[in-house]
């Protein structure tokens, strides 16, 4: 079989399991209409840490610790982790994961950066070359608007446009058939990942920062076609397709984009950033980060999966790729998004 | 075949080949040693753009545009980039590359991340997700002062112990067995990637920005010796032992805790650091930055590899994980390494 489809795609030739997940957030995340699907909630967003920087250190490795246990496992299980995290360098990542003493890809798309680490692990498990495989990212919203945006003692005024950083981190552990069979995974529960679409770098020129959902919606756009064109599929064949953090301003760009080239996927759209918050809660556009992609998964859409109410997902994490820097010298945010093809107690059409 | 060697090594089925290499330097590296082997040497660091942000995307671009060009490849031939750099967010790639638009993985192991771009890409070509993967990343002097330590016009006096970021960008496009017959590599001149060895975070706990060699050569230490273990070979199995950007502090801290677990490498050993640049440079300890050991390679280990003096060469990309905030937080410099084993013209022993 050719796993190799189209321009962009890849068809799994041994589909990997997600064998399980674990999703730890902040206060006003567990505040929101998802709180009862999260595995913990945190009652201080500094985690009991010195530094916001170290507290999203702090619950990656939470969340890590909590994947691994609900799959009865122990680190040297684990053969690789792929992680990564909005802060510069992938601080949270490289310091919230060292006691794991796992071998360690770090990765980076902004906020689609789930997308890429599920994607780049359930290749690694296909082709043979790990078992079990972490794919873990997080945000956190002190730490991304301090080195982001504006000291939060400023109080500044939020734009309608802008997002909320989710506090968070969501884990999976991807792993092959014959490790899926020995943690007892039934056939009706087992989440796999039977494709992946992987993005290109989209710029439009849209140069404002404070609305991200304008700069990733034609990427979020772009993959999801070359998706259903690669494979050969309408919008019709998923129960839904779900971008990661576009909020209410990027919802309506996309949807705009899918309508005029044919594509109308209204019916079965989500995005995890409007999702994550209530409106009442004063976010504006909605949430984002890599955490809001990967907690919603990791909380909700497995459970949504594995429970039969859908059958086939198309996980869409979306980043927008910009720099403290970049943003100071002008540049515009160009956009980028992974799709990821998720699918539980059906078979292959 | 079993891919999975011991604890932390892969060795491939079906080993990818090099069939293509570039790399584009600053003036500084164009006045060292290695001058005569690099593709292109800068006439002005800027490379004519406004920022040395922007600079460092263009030179990206450049050793992108020359690695294809060589291979007689177009863009569309070309199914993954796996990119990264130093700057936060990962600027370089992410600017640098979008003309390309190749659906793309942003990497970030500090210095290491030639050895993760090429570790990743070699596994998705060998397990047949991609026929064609361009592995690159890049460096700039000046866009990593500014971001990690002091602007350039202060004109701050630099300690023995500390580095200087080499200015560059080192591209290889690494292929499937089937592509690299079809660019009309005869059989001496074919460098393959037979094995990798993924490094684990090592923190000894140092905590000196300005002396990365020695918060790094644990890490290289770790990887190296993980290497021979798993694949049961002695250091004299490799013509050369090369790691990234230790330079001459870290060099012999390397060669201390290598002859402490009972191996001598020294009669092997070569660090791209203290290559680049000669002593008359005034460039303290050495060079460093993920373009130090992409240039090198790209430019001259490859060479040498082909041209027979070396058969097989142990390729340890290292890094130095710290941000600007991890070090005014007062956090230690842990560190990584990748391990990539070339081989050409002779076949596994």
């Amino acid at each position: 079989m050719e796993k190799q489809i189209g321009k962009q795609s890849v068809r799994f030739e041994n589909p990997p399991y997600i064998v399980s997940s674990a999703a730890i957030v902040g206060q006003k995340e567990g505040e929101g209409p998802y709180a009862k699907f999260f595995d913990e909630i945190l009652g201080d967003d500094k985690a009991g840490c010195e530094s916001w920087e170290e507290a999203e250190g702090k619950i990656q490795e939470m969340a890590a610790n909590k994947a691994l246990s609900k799959a009865g496992m122990e680190n040297k299980d684990i053969r690789y982790i792929i992680a990564g995290d909005l802060l510069g360098q992938l601080m949270a990542s490289s310091f919230g994961l060292i006691k794991l003493e796992i071998p360690m890809f770090g990765v980076y798309g902004a906020c689609s950066t789930m997308g890429e680490s599920i994607s780049i692990a359930s290749m690694l498990v296909d082709g043979g070359f790990a078992d079990n495989i972490l794919a873990i990212t997080s945000s956190h919203f002190a730490s991304a608007e301090k080195q982001f945006r504006f000291p939060l003692g400023y109080g500044n005024q939020r734009k309608r446009a802008a997002t909320w950083t989710v506090t968070g981190s969501g884990a999976v552990v991807i792993a092959s058939k014959k490790m899926a069979e020995k943690v007892n995974m039934s056939d009706k529960n087992k989440v796999h990942i039977t494709g992946i679409t992987t993005g290109k770098i989209v710029d439009l020129g849209v140069k404002d920062s404070m609305n991200m959902g304008a700069c990733m919606a034609p990427a979020a756009g772009n993959v999801i076609i070359r998706n259903l064109i690669d494979n050969g599929r309408k919008p019709e064949w998923y129960d839904k397709i779900i971008t990661g953090d576009l909020g209410l301003v990027g919802k309506d760009i996309l949807l705009d984009i899918m309508r005029s080239k044919g594509y109308d996927i209204a019916d079965r759209y989500m995005d995890c950033g409007i999702e994550i918050y209530s409106r009442e809660q004063n976010i504006q556009a909605g949430g984002s980060g890599c955490g809001c992609s990967a907690t919603m998964l990791a909380g909700y859409i497995l459970k949504m999966l594995e429970s039969g109410k859908w059958h086939r997902v198309l996980f869409v994490p979306t980043g927008a790729l910009l720099s403290p820097v970049s943003f100071n010298e002008g540049d515009s945010v160009p956009g980028i998004a992974h799709a990821v093809v998720l699918e539980c107690g059906e078979t292959e059409v």
